[in-house]
């Protein structure tokens, strides 16, 4: 036998059996998973593996390594959650997201750090010896909410989308502020003294890391898209293109001590639309697929390895110390809550309602980036007891507060995920409003994000579209894709049930219809998607909202003396939009 | 900037891109594939990376890691070849194949191997340190024709079914035949004197490296079929168990020093009816797609590799032994393949022709296994005379013999490649003959290939599929699967021109005559295969023929005076089929 030639494949392979056996076993009895987060049942699994290696070995199992949770573990779920982040709530929440993700994360590493050096000045709980900077960085550890975790559980208690997305986004983008805080403190532990130039550096570090990920993410996102442009006679190969291109941009993010996470997710979602017009079904599917396949192996792992890390004599067990951090990182965490929430309600129409906010701040679960990052601390004699606290504190997050926050739903009524996907008809009406409401900003002359998400589009659709899609010359509206995808569905089920031929389908129907269907019909909103749907009707909607809407700015300035209609150069246009703009501010 | 954080993982992916992108490159220009085989192109690529690396650092850039080569890029190929492998064809032609794969390797490795020992005594060769036992060796990891290097050329050049499966068949069996050789040789090598009890040894490893690496692929792959019948509620992670225990098999075996390469292949046969048959279509295309891709890369990245690692400081030219090396194996293998084919048109009904003969001999072209195996020699004197004229052997037989096939193929006409699939009434008549021919075997008493497959499907519905299979109790024959299949292609293909509904397809108008069709209509041969399917009608022919040809058998014995008919038992029946036999022998 020669086992050290495979040992290392060998092992590797093994993992993750054990784990894909695990989630196996588990779903084998419906009960369990609806009763006990996953997240709970793996950790279970790791610790019973971790007391087994201790039993058998009689020292301490291997901690799960850093840079394999760093390098390998953490990109492809990050990945999956870009790539399927729903850009729309994303961005209509997205400054509700980035200030409890940036200030939110700062408040709480700096409530923990300075309350927990308030309890090491207590005298008999033997701590004084923990000074202010090392409570902060432990701070800046602690305080960072988990995408692993809150996405585990999130994903099984289906709350409605925007508090869904208002805590997932705040898990990942508080990745930038959590690298900062973290490399800052950690360098100040090892200065002899720290000067204001330091403190000024780190925050404006805030930017170059947060901004430098997205940069870095966009630009391996466009390079994806475009090199798919080239990819039609060797389909084999597309899916890699989009795990290649986005694995780049994390490593390359992380070389330059930036975000990855935050690069892979601008990545992802940055290339995700070219990506998908450019590449053929098949490989479409294979990449959803084996990206949530990925994730969901990497997840698995990253759970019992969890628990196989918490076995073990890597503890210094101080009660006082571990049981006012997990006070402090709830007490914290609502307090910031409820004040962000104060200042965002006031600010927006759309408001976080009460529940909501208990939601919030009940869902902050802490997860595998602790553990791995309190592992990646530099050597000294208080160590130990940072890995206790920080293995407790994951603990009692995922357990307590996973395995209870279902329930709370429920009994809060906290408003659920709708169960169907938005209908045809509104989505026509999403988009119709989209185009109102850029309109009146534009005239009103407010930059809210509809101005600047039409911009976006006519940038898109001007610019990019023609570098980075093969065939740019016919680009359809997604409402055209949906009807054709709902069709090619709708075929498939009749094949399956044998009754191709035997009825005309509803929308075929409609198709022979064809005809007198150029009148009103067509925006018909009793919700059945089948009954409204004509591509060419839609297209034509489409176009005239587009065009008008356009027109609607173009013609203001029309009514000159001195130019004819149609003949205005942009210039003035501007020059007039901006004069109109000037007044109503 | 922390490049030694991220090397590993960012090299790896940039070779991977390298390679990627290399295979986008060859693909722009239509002409440039098919005049050069791509393995031509990537080496080609190889040898420029090699010369850029050598001219900068000065030295010769890194060889192909050995362990690299045989742990992560050759079982993703052998997987790919396993998986897709038309076990028909396979199966028809296991006797020739297992004939040049076993006799025919051993025959080439001596013959190549005495005759360059007797290069080595001309004196004015200078070689006369080389001893018999190191000709030998040479011989044995020279001998080999290399998968994927086959691989590459055959995929291009489309020659008919059978040619295709006898020079692919035999380049991956004779990885047990390679494996013993090598390392017998290498032992031998390393001892003081060789006892007969080492060859006697040697000669019963063969059987031992061969059988036990079928069993083990076999034991994987009934684990993973049987896994797959317990991911019903999780879908997502079906493709993995596919890749993970074929994967564990290879390892397995090289681990217990048998043939992975077999191993992997019987595991990837044993499995693929059964999951196919457990999981959802979708992971079925993920795990169709990732292995091309897979494998695709691999190839690209062992060709790349081999052209870098052909640059540098590694070779010992000595013309004379490297070009009688390229003779020899040449010669050999064109002797063989005569010498071995007029054996099996002595026996075998269907011949091989003289212009089969010559591609077959002048497929034989070797590659990376070779390569990798010359790398792992034990250090001596002359390993870098090896190195050099393995890598001659390999360039001359990619670049010379792998270029000329194609205008050979042309220019011989040799039977290529049927370019349609069989149609359903073919399919039909195929699957008639067989349980003709199987009734026709048992009749006669004669134990031929359809007699055993015959005996296999009834073992295979008897108890493996109750074992491995989720939904047993309705085994859908293949042909409803295929008419399923087309019937939803076509829906497709009318939803997307926008017809459904209109004119009610061909297999619809021939399911709403259905009342009429329990006639004998539906066995029309016209090749068409839309005009002659029903499922229900099919499935009773089915029906009808798998009964009866198994009752034609049962009721031979039924006559009997002391049984009425029907309750005659196995035992007797098989006493009566014996004495029938004996008699006919």
């Amino acid at each position: 036998v020669d086992y050290q030639h495979v040992q290392v494949p060998f092992e590797i392979t093994l993992w993750i059996m054990l784990a894909s056996l695990a989630k196996i076993g588990f779903h084998l009895y419906n009960k369990l998973p609806s009763v006990v987060p996953e997240s709970c049942l793996l950790i279970f699994v790791g610790l019973i593996m971790g007391g087994i290696i201790y039993g058998l070995n009689d020292k301490s199992p291997p901690v799960m390594d850093s840079d394999i949770f760093f390098l390998y573990l953490l990109p492809p779920i990050v990945l999956d959650a870009g790539y399927f982040m729903p850009s729309r709530p994303f961005f209509e929440n997205i400054g509700t997201i980035l200030l409890y993700a940036v200030v939110g994360t700062i408040w709480n590493v700096f409530g923990i750090g300075f309350s927990l050096y308030g309890i090491c000045q207590v005298k008999s709980f033997h701590l004084q010896d923990v000074s202010l900077l090392h409570n902060l960085l432990f701070g800046s550890l602690i305080a960072a909410v988990d995408p692993v975790a809150v996405l585990a559980v999130f994903e099984e208690i289906h709350v409605n989308e925007k508090l869904h997305i208002l805590v997932f986004g705040e898990s990942l983008l508080n990745d930038a502020v959590t690298v900062v805080l973290y490399k800052l403190f950690r360098s100040f532990c090892e200065m002899p003294a720290i000067k204001t130039m330091d403190v000024l550096a780190g925050v404006g570090k805030f930017f170059v890391v947060g901004i430098g990920g997205i940069l870095v993410g966009l630009a391996f996102g466009m390079i994806a898209a475009f090199t798919t442009r080239f990819t039609k006679t060797i389909r084999v190969i597309e899916p890699l293109f989009v795990f290649l291109y986005s694995y780049l941009s994390y490593l390359t993010a992380e070389m330059f001590h930036l975000s990855g996470i935050v690069a892979i997710i601008a990545c992802a979602m940055g290339m995700k639309r070219y990506v998908e017009a450019n590449i053929s079904l098949k490989s479409h599917t294979t990449i959803k697929y084996f990206m949530k396949m990925w994730s969901s192996v990497s997840d698995t792992l990253i759970f019992i390895f969890l628990g196989v890390s918490t076995i073990g004599e890597n503890h210094e067990w101080n009660w006082p110390y571990i049981f006012f951090t997990v006070i402090f990182c709830l007490i914290w965490r609502a307090l910031g809550v409820l004040v962000l929430t104060f200042f965002v309600n006031r600010f927006h129409v759309n408001t976080v309602t009460g529940k909501d906010q208990f939601i919030i701040a009940y869902g902050g679960l802490r997860g595998a980036i602790c553990f791995s990052l309190v592992f990646l601390l530099p050597d000294f004699h208080r160590k130990k007891l940072f890995i206790a606290a920080t293995t407790v504190v994951i603990l009692f997050t995922v357990f307590v507060q996973g395995m209870t926050i279902r329930p709370l739903v429920d009994l809060l009524h906290v408003k659920k995920e709708r169960e169907s996907a938005p209908t045809v008809g509104e989505q026509i009406h999403i988009r119709f409003l989209d185009h109102l409401l850029a309109g009146i900003e534009d005239i009103s002359g407010h930059w809210g994000q509809y101005y600047w998400k039409d911009k976006l589009e006519y940038f898109n659709s001007k610019y990019l579209q023609k570098i980075l899609l093969r065939e740019y010359d016919q680009p359809k509206s997604s409402i055209v894709l949906l009807y054709e995808k709902l069709e090619r569905k709708h075929a498939i089920e009749l094949a399956e049930a044998g009754q191709l031929g035997h009825t005309p389908s509803q929308p075929s129907l409609l198709h022979s219809a064809l005809p007198c269907s150029n009148s009103h019909r067509s925006v018909v909103t009793d919700g059945k998607s089948e009954d409204i749907l004509n591509p060419d009707v839609l297209e034509n909607i489409q176009e005239i909202l587009a065009r008008n809407l356009f027109r609607i700015r173009r013609t203001v300035p029309a009514y000159n003396r001195h130019t004819l209609p149609g003949e205005t150069e942009p210039a003035e246009q501007a020059k007039e939009i901006l004069i109109l703009r000037h007044r109503s501010l």
